[in-house]
């Protein structure tokens, strides 16, 4: 198998956390709702070959997320490897009331960057979000969880157009001060290149959230995710989301397709020599069952590379 | 259309040409031979969008790249636009001698930083192929012309392994020492990582090679591309190849696809806020005509969302 030459560069963090996403960003937007058993085996792929922190489903309710209707089954199915964290997409106080109930120990939260994305997402404001997420967020760590947020529509909206940075950091910053301990910044649609990027972290610096607090959810939709990811760490982010063969995207935003690629972006880090823990050719190995059992080819290119080499290899 | 919001980063060029290599470099990669009336269209869209340098074919013998064997029919057919350069790649003095009998007045010859590569794709050694090299640079110097070498398998090869960067700084001088202007760093099969850029670079420079003379050719194999392009501009890089849609790729190498596409290209500089005079919907407008001559999609990310922003349009 192919491998990049490991030439570390300077001002970049020696190691990054990859917080992978496709069991529950990736599932949730298939068309077909996969079996419990694939899911479960897919969890346990993730973690043997060394991603540390798996998002494994969401308690959203299975009217709007009917892929993930199997939530606590599967919750109950994964055997959880020790040193790996599974957390779980929480809306509101039902599901942390189902979360607790199964011993759940990290919940993310997902709130928006724009009024338009939601009431579109959340079926309610900005306001009336951040006010049904008070409690949960309170509850949660009176209970001893960690709590993340994500933050949708950073770089733009495809309603709303161009969305300030000032507004971005505004609505980050009251979902912090709930009491998440992280919050990650999400290119939803793709749109966000390198620069901006680099002024939406020092924005957030410039108003108290320095890059340990901060973790960057990258879409592919443009080809840009990459070349945005190296931007963050070179701002000291050391937290990065990633997709399993870049499976999923958002259903709810037009053109949202593509999350960034975990193979895509650990063959970055290791050719940068950035420490992930992460064995590539176990997760590509991972991406091309899954893909077989979705049907259809991953779009990471990493993964259709190295399905290349071994085809040739078979010849 | 979605357009990145423009937010400049510092340390970059004010300024970017983009060296398109689409119809000489995609087209000869594909395996139906195009129409001599589609190749010029193609040029002369890609001259419309606002490109400056566009490779436009090759006098290699056509019983190696059968795809071009209409190189004279179709530079007499390309109606010059002002201010574009159309280069042309050339092997040997034979094929100068074509080129300067139809007027042409900027060629490209190419080398490899390998031994292996040079034997496989041009049937000789190093030492050989800067034989060959050396009198088509001189009698094309003298008469005027301007010569870029293009350099192949700088970040590793698919037969030799990782490829030493002394190495590839030395048959780089040689191919600048016998008097061309430019020389285009190939990732020929796609492996390279942005620090592996940035000491790449960095050695040219250390033996009096500066950014001026180079010019940066990425593959998107492994999806890096555009990262390792970042890391390019950094460094002072201010020309990068790139192929309209990202046709093409290198048929010799094995897993060797997708050269960059010149509109993610774009959509990355646009956004940092960088000068290339390229109109993106002009450009993709015509990746997407020429995807259906092609009779498949486009693999840029950038033209695949944006043929589906137009899509949902209609809807």
């Amino acid at each position: 198998m192919l491998q990049p030459m490991r030439v570390p560069a300077e001002g970049l963090p020696d190691r990054v956390t990859i917080y992978e996403v496709g069991p529950r960003d990736g599932l949730q937007n298939e068309p077909a709702i996969v079996p419990l058993e694939v899911k479960a085996e897919l969890v346990a792929r993730l973690a043997a070959a060394g991603l540390t922190t798996i998002e494994t489903t969401s308690f959203v309710h299975p009217r709007w997320v009917p892929q993930l209707a199997d939530a606590e089954e599967l919750l109950r199915r994964v055997e959880k490897a020790p040193g790996v964290r599974y957390p779980v997409l929480v809306p509101n106080e039902r599901g942390l009331d189902r979360a607790l109930a199964l011993g759940v120990t990290d919940i993310a939260i997902f709130g928006s960057a724009t009024e338009t994305f939601a009431r579109r997402n959340l079926n309610r404001g900005l306001d009336e979000s951040v006010e049904m997420f008070a409690p949960v967020v309170a509850r949660a760590r009176d209970n001893g969880l960690r709590v993340r947020a994500y933050l949708s529509m950073c770089f733009g909206d495809p309603w709303e157009g161009p969305v300030p940075i000032a507004q971005v950091v505004g609505n980050g910053r009251r979902l912090l001060d709930l009491g998440c301990e992280q919050l990650s910044l999400g290119d939803t649609i793709g749109v966000g290149t390198p620069g901006h990027v680099t002024a939406l972290l020092a924005a957030f610096a410039a108003a108290g959230v320095g890059p340990e607090r901060l973790a960057v959810h990258f879409h592919d939709t443009y080809g840009q995710a990459l070349a945005n990811t190296l931007s963050a760490l070179r701002a000291g982010v050391t937290v990065v989301d990633a997709s399993a063969g870049g499976i999923g995207g958002c259903p709810y935003a037009k053109s949202a397709t593509g999350n960034l690629a975990t193979e895509d972006l650990v063959w970055m880090l290791s050719g940068l020599g950035i420490e992930t823990g992460v064995d590539l050719a176990s997760l590509a190995a991972t991406s091309l069952w899954l893909a077989e059992r979705l049907g259809r080819p991953s779009p990471s290119a990493v993964v259709r590379a190295l399905s290349q080499e071994l085809t040739e290899d078979e010849e």
